[in-house]
């Protein structure tokens, strides 16, 4: 579009649409608190001049008292996380100061391939919130280990980053494949390369030579910060540190390193990446981090900084990250600079919206299998029909180790022993056979009823966790009639059910029924489960089906384990058979 | 290309090319002064680790003593004003730590359009120099008003752009077309924001509502700083200041007024401009700016980061500006930090090159016209065979006025009046008539000779100025013999010539050379012409025929000023004439 109505309005020649007055400007580029107006016209910036200068505008909004900043930009976010499309998300976090968010659909990419990815570039588009697609580049994430709904290679990611709004390739997971120069994972960082893109890292726990080898394959960030000294490494290693939220026990001694460095770090940037969402319906988004780590120390000029004209250079874009002519009109107006209190935003020069349009058809019917018998999610250790059986145990959640335990076996069933209970994976994609891999798990404390949840990282497959096989089956079917979800059983069958029909993974509803929905799941998850807190259940569901990590993870496939290789059956008795060592009568 | 070898080599599976052992790293991401070994393979670096650690190489080079930090990157320079192609230009600065220069061939394009970009561009290909081309975006930089060797519109400026090595449109200097939104201007810009290319700026004097307007257009930088409060208000109005070497005055209240800001800014850069061969070949090109920042109060630290990571940030690059895997192995090795004591440099891995190649075909042949009698460079009175006539005087060099003067006129040509020489401007592009306009100019002192030039910008034709026709025909044939270049004839016939061969504007000689030939050229003007500086004279003649400046400038067709709008007759007596009052006698 030409910029004639543009320059002119900013000369005095037309007039604006829009007239801020009477704010203070927090000017990131120089640090400076100064009193101007801002002039908007056709949703830009026109003009920064003084205060009372002009007059001439369709709409004047008073500013006194506020201090005006860029909005937000959240540098790596997964709007699957909140449970939200594009437009739900945005009513939430755009009222709250957040105006541009990097979003990487790694799950919908997961569940639905490329189709996954234009919905979520679709589904974005029109919705007054500035989402730049961040292209899955793990998609499956443990490729042998498990079967996602698709299968993302080289040639993918050069299609996708043709796309308009793919800004770039989304956090690099398989952080082995880059170390060992995988076809697979060289092709696609090398597609980002050629296309000149951003290349996002995941170098969680990387070090000395493996971080430096990471680096050097051309990844360019990370956010899977775990210590301030490896922020420090992260940074001296040229990356730039997406420093986020979800991580909040960390902040204080990254912030504090950060603080005691010679300079500040121009390759800072904050994000978001995982918010539940009640947690994002009560503290919107990134403006929560933003206040966290100023809360943390971190001087307020600064952390705006960070999070506006520091991300605007890191996806090397002019038109954001600054109050300044020719830049979008994203503006957000604090009543209180230290605690990031948001009085007004404004996107694109129109006051953010607060209501969301339903989002786009597309990605239902994402549950491939029929219902389940409860018979199906019993554990059937092959070849006992009865007897005593030592089996496989994925102990642990977020973080799993190898284990054993004995269990009784009647009539080919498996009961799991005290202190274990069952987790069945299933495939819900239709591209594999649906049959349900069934294993012990520990170290999950106490269940007395069942919960299924069809978000279950990376390949999203159905993942239904209890101890009696029929809740476990109600709880299953119960999502696979609604199209996915999540689902707590309890031992009255009493259902709580979180239907997520975008692909098993967003709901249908606005963003503050979905925050209650959520609510109330945890609360009867709370009442299933003694391990606490109570929504570590699903964090725990979703980090005991990660195969990407090392440890036994439970997938569609088996118990699979990237350290050891390969896919263990988790019905398929250790060692030499206890099974002779009882009679067979069952109890 | 893959980074495969690269990614083995930083995990230690495969050997350097090249190792650096026992520096001390400038981290520019944390402005710490860190110890560790520099491992390079295939041009970039493939890790930073441990002093010590490793010893596998093909070569190892021993830094002990010394500060390493990334290649500069010039932001804004023209090499024509070194009167050098990018070989030889880099021959110079690359062993003084530029590894990089963002080069607007801006001279180049106005006599020969979009082949002199071309040249450009495959000018700098090959040369161990990383050029990045800033496509010339004020070819004529006055229409109407001079008629140059070409003319780019908003067409070629998309062509341009599509062109390898083209990183964005340069500095838009038509300030005038900008906040006319001419449909020239606004085209440019349009196609720059269309390609998603930098947009740099020329916004000399520019403030308040005009700074605003000229923003809102689309540029996003200035290097035309004329104070430190002009500085400050280019940085609020959000655009890069592209602080330069070539105004060292101004140095000082700049600094200090950028190291009292509250934060520092990252939207500063460095830049050169315009250097003579004389002082790029003694001093070294950015590595002089950075050292004269820091002697006027920038800390080291911040001085390099300007000239490193901020300038890559500026021009989106990840490929530069930090010492870090994967990015070139640009490494400047400084025996002295404040001093920017440059103790070697490499280039893609390699020590910087001391010898260029010379210069690729093309651009040669630029002088489009013949020979040119001493008559044809009197200046002749319309109408007026003898007697006393008034004249228009173009007053003062670089910032020009209007004058009149009286002048006797003998055999149909005006005599200069003492204190006013003849300035001479002659079409040499054979797009127009090559019939020289001759103009009486003041303020320049005594010429005893005659100076001839084919860089008189911005259009370049061939500019000679002096008193008497025959020294000033004596000094332009030499250039019409030798294709363009810079003479100084005095009164005794004795001719000092520097050959600029390649478009009228380059030497084809070796850079120290070229820097000898302009001292010597230096020495001679000073001999012929008694203004002070010597040099001046050729800043002088630059100036006054700079027609998108207001005031007076004489170009191929007259005197234009832009203020005035359109060209008078330097030749056309103004008021009442005043032949008549004097009798015919020739003195």
């Amino acid at each position: 579009m030409s910029r004639a109505r543009l320059v002119a309005a900013a000369q005095g020649e037309a007039p604006f649409d829009r007239l801020l007055t009477g704010g203070t400007i927090a000017d990131v580029a120089t640090g400076e608190l100064r009193a101007a107006d801002i002039g908007i016209l056709d949703g830009l910036i026109a003009s920064l001049h003084p205060p009372g200068s002009r007059q001439d505008a369709a709409a004047i909004d008073d500013m006194t008292g506020l201090v005006l900043a860029p909005g937000f930009i959240d540098s790596h976010l997964h709007y699957e996380s909140s449970l939200m499309a594009p437009a739900d998300y945005a009513s939430v976090v755009a009222p709250a100061g957040t105006t541009t968010g990097v979003w990487d659909p790694h799950e919908l990419a997961n569940v639905a391939g490329l189709a996954g990815v234009a919905w979520a570039r679709d589904a974005a588009r029109g919705v007054p919130f500035r989402t730049l697609i961040a292209a899955p580049s793990c998609v499956p994430s443990a490729p042998g280990l498990e079967v996602a709904g698709a299968e993302i290679g080289p040639a993918e990611m050069a299609e996708m980053l043709g796309w308009e709004g793919v800004c770039g390739i989304a956090e690099v997971m398989d952080m082995a494949g880059v170390l060992a120069a995988s076809p697979r994972m060289a092709g696609i960082v090398a597609a980002g390369m050629a296309a000149g893109r951003n290349i996002n890292g995941h170098a969680r726990g990387l070090s000395g030579a493996g971080l430096q080898a990471y680096v050097a394959a051309g990844v360019t960030s990370d956010h899977e910060i775990t210590s301030a000294e490896d922020a420090l490494q992260k940074l001296r290693a040229g990356l730039t540190v997406e420093l986020r939220g979800s991580h909040d026990t960390l902040l204080p001694e990254v912030v504090a390193a950060i603080m005691a460095l010679p300079v500040f770090p121009v390759t800072l940037v904050l994000c978001t990446d995982d918010v539940f969402p009640d947690e994002l319906v009560a503290k919107g988004g990134l403006r929560d981090t933003v206040a966290r780590v100023i809360a943390r120390g971190m001087p307020p000029m600064l952390a705006i900084r960070c999070a506006t004209l520091h991300a605007a250079l890191r996806l090397k874009r002019d038109d954001i990250g600054l109050l300044a002519p020719g830049r979008a009109a994203d503006i957000v107006a604090l009543s209180d600079l230290a605690t990031v209190a948001v009085a007004r935003c404004y996107v694109a020069g129109q006051p953010a919206a607060t209501q969301a349009p339903r989002p786009p058809p597309g990605l239902r019917q994402s549950m491939h299998l029929a219902p389940l018998a409860a018979d199906a999610l019993a554990l059937r250790p092959r070849g006992v029909p009865s007897g005593r059986v030592r089996l496989p145990v994925v102990a642990g959640a977020r973080f799993t180790t190898w284990g054993e335990a004995e269990a009784e076996v009647c009539d080919g069933i498996a009961a799991p022993p005290p202190g274990h209970s069952l987790l069945a994976s299933v495939h819900r994609h239709g591209r594999a056979d649906a049959v349900p891999r069934v294993a012990l798990i520990s170290g999950w404390g106490e269940i007395a009823g069942a919960v299924a949840t069809t978000i279950a990282h990376d390949s999203h497959n159905l993942l239904v966790f209890g101890r009696d096989p029929a809740l476990m089956a109600g709880a299953a079917n119960a999502l696979i009639a609604a199209g996915g979800g999540m689902a707590v059983m309890e031992p009255d069958g009493r259902l709580t059910l979180l239907p997520l029909p975008i692909a098993g993974l967003l709901a249908e509803t606005p963003a503050a029924e979905t925050a209650r929905a959520f609510a109330d799941l945890r609360a009867a998850a709370d009442r299933v489960i003694a391990w606490q807190p109570p929504y570590a259940v699903f964090r725990g569901l979703t980090g005991v089906s990660l195969a990407c990590n090392p440890g036994p993870h439970l997938t569609d496939r088996g118990i699979a384990d990237i350290a050891r290789g390969g896919v263990t059956d988790p019905a398929e008795p250790l060692g030499w058979p206890l099974k002779a060592q009882r009679d067979n009568n069952c109890a």
